[in-house]
């Protein structure tokens, strides 16, 4: 049985998917119906339900996965297959304090506030007004937002914080706020950058040299699926080609003695 | 300043990298002498320190990318790239219960161990007495040990542990544990695969369909490395070529009425 | 000046790509309209001709690449991707005899006419007639009929030639006619397959162990193409991530003494 | 039997492959001693060889793509992935007129003299005159050379041939050259580039706006290999990873009236 508060995912057939929170008595309101609170806590994942209109869908539960693919967006997205090597590269940990620079929809944000856990604290900077609120709205849909601070500011003013483990940035000149996120990681802290661009990445290489942040690192990533007919095994006819470059480093401050 | 207990990477210049936990007193023991816990808590991360043979390292903060990397191993590891969509795929959580099937030198393990925190479990199973005792050392030495129970016993004879939140499967003949998988899952649970060869794959998903285990989904994943030098950005010459399919699967038990 | 007899391809805007051969003085009869031989004839490479209904069409030549794209398809065409390696690792040169089994729209016969030149000759075998009208057709289209035998025959059946230079397979059982490859080819010759799924290539692999075809080679090419701007460089979205595994072999009899 | 003339491939177990010229009556010397053309002529494709000092090697026939990988190396070769698909695009026949512009080691310039046989030709240069006497001798070695004119001389001031078919350009600097390009190439005729750094195509594309060289592509090939056994199918652990990206464009004067 489903229980109220889990996190499920609402598979439309041959249509998309949707992360929704189980409610303890309401409705959830689909674009072509309504599915009962009642009607979900009786299901077993795996089953259908049907809106009171007839609309059809399949209830699973919701990996990260999903989440980071079923958030609304109106910005380019981070995909799982970049999310989960940079979560690797930050050193993101349960308790662990973070900054998500240029945070978009909150498609890393909600990543980060996944695995921060209740102890950990993901810093948002993003300037534009109508994508923080709906970054905020993407991680109240997946009851994410108290592990959240979303601040509405340019990441070259810099950031409140200071110490923290990470700082992740997905800004369109990352170049411009370097003397941030120098400033807001502690010694020895982790810095991840998404690219679309190989002049981005090479404008970003020649700004690291006058910085403390110390051998970068720079990958793409590419993710393949196959067609599930264990007969005729074969690749997907068509892939994504590129979501951008990553590029990691490594904050090592000169001492003064 | 570098605090005892934390993760350390030591960077043996033009080398391999080790992993330590920085000790309250004693020595760390290289290959080519010892370091004083002394002189690397009066250091600061970017730093080199040297053996008392003169032996130098760097001292870089261990991320879990390190981590999984610097596995000592006798068997083939699980690479960062592919572990960080498993962790993303599977749900894993600070505070789930996961079942690593087929630990070997625990380089997945250590990831799962790492993220599920102190509240989570990790339950590792293994046939070989000398694996058991190789992935035991390594979480010890990444200070992980006291979150995962190592148990010697072949996947086919079934889990210990009932309604765990995912199970990723890394032996030869995964089909033959598939029973043992969906006892040891809880409803509408995760379960993932690492299959070097397309025949495994074929005949894995010809055995799921036999079954509760539900909406197969095969992958793989490429990883292309860079060239730092902004003015001549590239590819490396060379990249990994392979590592293996992943195969991802949800567990949809039929319910008697 | 473009000349009568010469390959165009005419590209329509925001749509597809037609191959034509200029006439003498007929029309070119377009979906949209007709372009007259004198409005080609009087116009350049790079200019836009109009059809008598307004329909617009850049004129630039035709490239071996614009061909095998441009055929008339009613099954999957070998991309020119692939067919550059297949010229590659099959030795044809101008005046090879080669044959093309399988051969549908008749994308790689048109690479293979292309390139044995007038002195050599390509052997088609496809076992639809509807496939083998389709495939003269394409052919007519680029003016390489002349060099080519279309046979409307199963290849299991064998072939009418022997002592071939090389011979290309592109036929679901592959393994059902090694004894007819081995029969057309001369001893060192080579010869190579095309097989979607990889069941198809482990079945062939384990087959050719049975006959004279020696020193298999199994590989896939993936093509990435990147966005022309040079301020924002990137590979395109998506990409094909699939065509084909490609296995090429030599044909090296045992002598009986 | 082996004829003299053949082209043969000499593959030595476990080591290196060479190209050679089945003599008349002449030895072939090796490093590890003489074989006869006699021991050749009366083999067959397949059969071990060995030399009078017992170095053992295997006799198969030499395709293109043994060609271009077994040319004397001083500098970066082009590869047969890539060589392949140039072919393609810069549509190189029977009788064509191409120039190779920095011809290096002579692999590209190979090729294109293999397919252009007898009634074309190939023009090279190269300013190098130790590379053009590598190129020169590697032609020699595949009995290539009366196909191809090799020349002394920078690019950048300009080519004798005009009307050429096509034109390739593998230099470290390729935008000074583009005027050499388009009064060397027939209107309507074709260019292709080699460029191993992101760097070079944004200067490449930024240049070319400049220039009545038109549409540019942009593209790179990624080839992997398979180990051939049909129980256990899998790529290659490692794989070339970049040899360098390709730019092909079309060569569309503005005619004045």
């Amino acid at each position: 049985m489903i229980e109220p508060g889990e996190l499920i995912q609402l598979q439309k057939t041959r249509g998309k998917n949707y992360i929704r929170c189980v409610p303890e008595t309401d409705s959830i309101k689909m674009a072509d119906g309504r599915i009962t609170a009642e009607q979900i806590t009786n299901s077993h994942y795996g089953d259908f339900v049907y809106t009171h209109r007839g609309g059809e869908y399949r209830l699973v539960m919701a990996t990260l996965s999903d989440l980071v693919k079923g958030v609304r967006r109106e910005t380019q997205i981070i995909y799982p297959k970049d999310i989960g090597f940079i979560l690797m590269k930050l050193r993101v940990f349960p308790g662990a304090r973070v900054i998500d620079a240029g945070a978009g929809s909150g498609s890393l944000a909600a990543a980060f506030a996944w695995f921060v856990g209740q102890e950990g604290a993901v810093y948002c900077y993003e300037r534009r007004a109508d994508f923080c609120d709906l970054c905020r709205r993407n991680l109240e849909q997946f009851n994410l937002e108290n592990r959240v601070e979303i601040r509405e500011q340019d990441v070259e003013e810099g950031f409140e914080q200071n110490s923290v483990d990470a700082v992740f940035v997905d800004i369109r000149t990352p170049w411009t706020c370097l003397d941030a996120v120098q400033a807001g990681l502690k010694p020895g802290g982790l810095v991840g950058f998404l690219l679309p661009t190989t002049n981005q990445v090479s404008s970003l290489l020649e700004a690291l040299r006058e910085t403390s942040l110390d051998e970068p690192e720079v990958a793409e990533i590419l993710l393949r699926h196959y067609k599930g007919n264990p007969e005729r095994l074969r690749p997907d006819d068509r892939m994504v080609g590129h979501t951008g470059y990553l590029l990691f480093s490594r904050y090592h401050p000169e001492v003064v003695a």
